[in-house]
């Protein structure tokens, strides 16, 4: 395994070197990792990545070539190159586990430990979190547009290196895909592989039926069929049919067609009632030519206009398809990055923690301070507020208690109307040891369909969703307030920048 | 080192079984990878990626695991994981020099080799071809916005998944950055790692004084300060000069400052003057925030208005500048992947090579026929068109010669007044063996610098470029028509899909 320790930016490694220097290493410190606003002005995000954080903590170790690099750079002094050779992350961190729905400025991961081995986690874990959370992000939109139905992630080849198109591949599973084109993906993760032919399989046969039949003759029982190579209803489909045919007199199940361009919409229409004709009624339909989860919206919408004109059951139709979606799901399109940030919430000064806050003009900017924990609050059934309260605030009563707005304490609701919460947060590591058993992709999958299950309509449109409420306890409110008069008025207000 | 063989859509591992299974595995293919659009209404792009395509070739093997993950899958037989066993690359493979400006529709990479080994390096093919060229292509636009200015890329933390950001750094320096702030890729790829510190050094002191000079303090000739965590010029400023003559009066350097929000121009306008006035001469600005090459432009272009109407000496504060560029790099904001795809060119049918064409409606999308090379055609010192012929023409006479426009070939120019032209195919792969010497980083972005340098400055604009003409050989266009004229109107028009 290579050795990732040094996936991080320079400047955590000269503040590390600082800490050392000023005798700092022991002083401990709070960190939140949070995004501010959803991607494509969705209403949620679904947390992902956090095995691949897990795997990097564990393997943080500086060997000889790293040290060996550090040195090269003419800045660093030996004593902290010999602090770096045993350097292990021996802190704790919380975190959401994967497959959560979650909201801006909540905290996804909470880190406390000392302050260099906080900081030198912060660049792989934005790297990660924030890659993968936007993948699975997106991968649920486009899950949610087709109806949870079957969507297969086909982007290796436009995802952002090889490795990008592993991490995009189980992002595109956690947020909903069922399935992958890498192979890699399929063999790493045990995500279901899916694939026939391409265009050029076609083009290597003297004509489209020939390379057909040879194809059904490989593979039986795994014949899925490319339509779109000359003509897809005066060629491929009929070609596709006869092949089926011939597969299903001789026992075989023929599974279904590829359209990959032209009108998907209509070509589907027309495809399905000419597999049906022909008696192949248990064929699949895949669709796929640059998907998103706007033109799968409208591909359904159009299914079910045109099959109401024609007089047929558009359902069924619908209920035949596949989809294959590509680029735009791995590359994020519309949206290619997660701003997901990492800010101090609490260090020990002189002795006891206390807590910190980042003030900004921009009010929704100033983050939330203090170490902190994170309830999900459940009213009829479906989630309905997150709640953020310090971390020793006891909850018990929570009928009797009110949820404050982050910027507006004076909106303030309560809670008296709620069934019951969850805690959020799962401890990962406890002084350094891992202490969370890792939960499978199924488990997460399952995560994210019981969570969605208890998510109003309202919250799961793929535009102008309504907005989920996240707030702070009344403890939580005061200190900010506390803090916010206490520093924004006695400093000057901070970044206070632009004209003066 | 991890075997990535399997990073390949499914589809082609079914596709060679079925070459295996129906005896073509020896038929010849020819490949062309090629982009149909430059991203961001671009003028040209960057090609980035080879060295890493050269690694994935040469480190194809399947070994047992690999073997074992394709047999739990039940759809291969044994006699083709057999020949999966003892599989390698042993054709030929051409390509464009990284660092060398490419255009659309012309052949980046050009693969000659039995169909099976030619469609198992697509899927890695276009993953890192496509993604490197993009990032190189997004760092060229700010390399150029920042009139070839000091570019860092910042982007780790944004960028798609740890190895996305290695790749990501890795292209930014072959599209004109100067450095990154990511260790890993400093170390990896030998790039100049830079970076100081964050905000939370700052709060991690009492105040932001003691923090600098703690900082100054470790890093006597490395000092660059951030000085935005208060107010900028009320307090980081100040601080940041006093420092900085503390520095200097004890015979260090004073790198600079770091401005990372605010209105950056009207911050850096107002910063060069009070460092100039401390007699901080040589402290450099480094600007970063979500810049962009939009934002760069804007950011040069205030900073000349307000120096104009200051009276100051606007080009003077321009020098001193440093931009670090992150998020909006790495993940090419607004244009989050580049669509290159791999194509059939020709095929060796009944054993002898045959052009192949791919019709469609959309007549840009009809690929170019044949086993193809590239010429380069300069006049008076400029690149000035590139030319696609066939791989046996030659074009010593090439003053006789014209050009045709690959749809219209009514639009044909002279080739008369061309200086000279050079083929921009190099042989990477003859028969498996790599025959090319991979270059370094810093003669990648020498063969860029040269490529601008006889670049037109029309071609260069980020907005609104003039059009590059790219065109075929009469031999080549008179091969397309034919193959239009047969294949078109034999069997139809392909892809006549939509409404019938």
């Amino acid at each position: 395994m290579e050795n990732y320790t040094l996936l991080t930016d320079l400047y955590q490694l000269t503040m590390i070197g600082g800490y050392v220097a000023k005798n700092k290493t022991h002083q401990t410190a709070v960190f939140d990792m949070f995004f501010r606003s959803v991607p494509l002005n969705g209403g949620f995000c679904v947390m992902a990545g956090l095995e691949q954080l897990v795997e990097y903590i564990r393997n943080i170790h500086f060997g000889q070539p790293e040290i060996d690099y550090l040195h090269s750079l003419g800045i660093f002094k030996d004593e902290y190159l010999d602090y770096l050779k045993t350097f292990r992350f021996s802190g704790d961190l919380y975190a959401v586990p994967e497959g959560t729905p979650v909201f801006p400025h909540t905290p996804l991961v909470v880190v406390k430990a000392p302050i260099p081995e906080a900081q030198m986690i912060e660049t792989a874990m934005l790297n990660i979190i924030n890659f993968q959370t936007l993948i699975a992000t997106k991968a649920c939109r486009v899950y949610l547009a087709s109806e949870m139905g079957n969507v297969i992630e086909f982007g290796a080849r436009r995802a952002h290196g090889p490795n990008g198109a592993l991490s995009a591949s189980r992002a595109s599973v956690i947020g909903g895909c069922s399935g992958t084109s890498n192979v890699l993906a399929g063999q790493r993760y045990g995500i279901k592989a899916i694939g026939t032919h391409a265009h050029s399989w076609i083009m290597s046969f003297e004509d489209e039926y020939q390379s057909f039949k040879a194809y059904s003759e490989v593979y039986p029982d795994a014949t899925l069929l490319l339509v779109d190579t000359y003509n897809t209803l005066e060629s491929g489909v009929p070609n596709a049919i006869k092949v089926g045919l011939e597969l299903e007199a001789k026992g075989h199940r023929f599974l279904g067609v590829r359209l990959d361009s032209g009108d998907l919409a209509y070509l589907a229409v027309e495809t399905s009632e000419r597999l049906d004709d022909a008696g192949l009624t248990g064929a699949k339909i895949v669709i796929s030519n640059n998907l998103d989860e706007i033109v799968i919206k409208q591909v359904l919408n159009d299914i079910r206009t045109m099959s109401r004109e024609k007089g047929i059951d558009g359902e069924r139709i619908i209920k035949r398809l596949i989809y294959g979606v590509g680029t735009h799901l791995v590359t994020s399109h519309g949206a290619s990055s997660l701003g997901g940030v990492y800010k101090l919430a609490a260090a020990d000064l002189e002795g006891d923690l206390r807590a910190k806050i980042k003030i900004s003009d921009n009010v929704s900017k100033t983050t939330n301070p203090g170490f902190k924990k994170l309830l999900r609050f459940y009213r009829d059934g479906d989630m309905d507020l997150d709640l953020m309260t310090l971390v020793d605030e006891k909850f018990k009563d929570f009928h009797k208690r009110r949820a404050y707005h982050p910027q507006f304490p004076y909106k303030n609701i309560s809670l008296a109307e709620m069934d019951r919460y969850e805690e959020l947060h799962r401890q990962i590591f406890r002084n350094g040891e891992l202490v969370y058993k890792l939960p499978s992709l199924e488990e997460i999958q399952e995560r994210l369909r019981s969570q969605l299950a208890s998510m109003h309509i309202t919250h799961k449109r793929i535009t102008n969703p309504h907005t989920y409420k996240v707030s702070l306890s009344r403890n939580l409110s005061k200190l900010k307030e506390r803090l916010i008069r206490e520093q924004g008025f006695n400093n000057g207000i901070e970044n206070g920048n632009g004209h003066a």
